[in-house]
């Protein structure tokens, strides 16, 4: 049977080019990148080079990108990292109900160390109204942090407005971009952004590695302290081979970025008109402000779960909320902020496509969901 | 020209058979480790083979084994996590002056969080008295770390004694395990330790890989929040291929360990004497508690960095001090901590042995330092 991953908002596979880029990294110019013999300096320079090749793209400096171990790290670094070393500015934070757990996380332990922090609301869409940001800020304010795009409903956010808004009033502006990284257009200059988060295993590359895009006017302190290494802001050896596997497949992402973005577009439009056509199912999330590879749909008297067994079954990955939160048995806080009640977060699955899912498998989906549902729906505890 | 790799304390390539079993999980079973599908499943169960194989090494238990992106990640948590969640218990922390600096900057970071911490001094070798720590445990103290092996000088401590006091005193002993981890024996019941930092690059496997030994009963707080992984004391996406290959590190370094360790031991002691045999050189480090791998020497009017260049340019890769503090031009904390000179700091070398190196590499060693620290001291602008 072959099997058709539709969970690329989870992760990814390695790409071939990204493996084959790495390898050499592995065993034979292995060096650490302090040390100051050949094996270091070889390790430098290619630490150099990626850097350099991933601050181009979204029209940084290369001094201005912090390797990390990953999104998380990235988001705990932004979110810690800016409070504590602005404190004597003010203790207050902005931020949306529909962030990653990477970065509710750390303002929920902010709370506890005395910073405030206000979660705005969304709209149905889950779009996060740059009026609401302008309005939340008080003279105590010090960071605003709004992802780029949605990891559960795919929508993306007004985040050059808001940019804006934070220029306008001199606050710091930190995104969460493991979503759109590699997928939609960032020019960190033109959207006024101070931070931005990316992950490697997103977009095809591996896992273990991300990215702190850190304005150099921004003041931050590390979270990982010991030798100094990523410009005093993040210790740690680093992870050679991995960021040079991330610098290739954000290369790549961007070289691709425009007709792979068309190509998804067309697939998730299909999907989203066929599977709207299934009797009492609800797209979740914005029409059109959305990711291309991000279809998020409730059925009415459906349970998510027995759902992606039943495609798991048929060799179809898919999954009802992040992956980050798929063991846990509280309703996505994201459905919960566009306003489904928790039986319709339950109802919920989210397909998310890749670079190698054909017309083919799409068509496969669209003849199998539809049964699964009806199957389900006959065995329902719900009322419907 | 033939390189040869004298410094395995700063890294190690990865070997062929760690790379073999990280293969399939970059691109075939790659899933998220959090995703209930069958990618998720298998990523799933691989993390938890080498959760198991890691444990039964050090005798812990699967789930006290807490993966992080490497060795200052895991020394981070230990200190900053048991600081934050013991608060209530006391705000007394005690560690030793020749600590790694992912030990000692997390620590000064504390004081300013209103910790206090001592730095306890050690001997002209380099090793703690296991009585000083005693002494300075105060009703306040709720962690002491002192490493198991130091990454400049091999110095090996006397952990089981510490272990020992801390169990008596019930107070929490953490152990810096980077340098030693795969390559001295380590049982974390029968020596008494609550927290160990391992690091995978350091014995042949990947780099950004690295884990926490946490006790089960010890009160710990994540530094890194969100999604909740490795038992939610560490969120991020789990770096799969890489926790795969460091745990196949470990297995084989353990297999390997008794008779790659006599080897090393060996070498060691046939470079020590020879070296030793040059005018005006003195030994660094414990002359018998000391790493298989490790030789440190200062020779007097020579600087270190020079000597390190013109090892470089005749094909030999050795370090001044750690890597990790390669760049900066203060004298090594550890060499001041055991009592050396500005001067004599600087003119220091280490040279730490790795599984490929041969006799005959440190017979050409034996050829070539002399001749370097020679020609050196004719231009030295130190008066010796």
């Amino acid at each position: 049977m072959k099997k058709i991953y539709l969970d690329h908002a989870a992760t990814t596979p390695v790409r071939k080019e990204v493996l084959e880029a790495m390898r050499l990294y592995f065993s034979e110019k292995f060096g650490n990148a302090s040390s100051l013999h050949s094996f270091g300096k070889d390790a430098k320079e290619a630490l150099s080079k990626s850097r350099k090749t991933i601050a181009k793209i979204i029209n940084a400096r290369a001094n201005e990108i912090i390797f990390t171990s990953g999104g998380t790290e990235s988001n705990n670094l932004a979110i810690k990292g800016v409070a504590f070393a602005n404190r004597d500015k003010g203790n207050h934070i902005i931020t949306s109900k529909i962030e990653h757990p990477a970065i509710l996380k750390p303002c929920k332990w902010l709370e506890k160390q005395g910073f405030k922090v206000t979660y705005l609301n969304v709209d149905k869409y889950g779009v996060v109204n740059p009026k609401d940001v302008e309005k939340a800020i008080t003279k105590n304010t010090i960071l605003v942090s709004i992802m780029h795009a949605n990891n559960e409903i795919g929508t993306i956010e007004p985040i050059a407005e808001i940019g804006k808004i934070c220029k306008k009033h001199k606050i710091l502006f930190h995104t969460d971009a493991v979503q759109s990284f590699g997928k939609l257009p960032i020019n960190v200059k033109k959207m006024n952004i101070n931070l931005l988060s990316a992950s490697s295993h997103k977009i095809y590359g591996p896992k273990g590695v991300g990215m702190l895009y850190v304005n150099r006017k921004v003041n931050i302190e590390p979270i990982l302290h010991g030798g100094g290494h990523e410009y005093k802001l993040r210790s740690g050896t680093e992870n050679v081979a991995g960021i040079i596997g991330f610098a290739k497949a954000v290369e790549l992402a961007t070289k691709e970025m425009k007709k792979e973005g068309e190509r998804q577009i067309k697939l998730r439009n299909k999907l989203i008109k066929e599977i709207s056509k299934i009797k009492d199912s609800y797209l979740n999330g914005h029409p059109t402000f959305r990711l291309p590879n991000n279809i998020n749909f409730w059925f009415k008297g459906v349970e998510g779960e027995s759902l992606l067994l039943r495609l798991d079954e048929k060799g179809i990955a898919a999954s009802t909320q992040s992956a980050c939160s798929s063991s846990s048995l509280k309703p996505s806080h994201v459905l919960t902020a566009i306003g489904l009640s928790h039986e319709q977060s339950h109802g919920s699955l989210r397909l998310t496509l890749g670079k190698e899912n054909t017309e083919q498998d799409i068509n496969h989906v669209l003849e199998v969901l539809p049964q699964i549902i009806n199957s389900l729906r006959k065995i329902s505890p719900f009322k419907w």
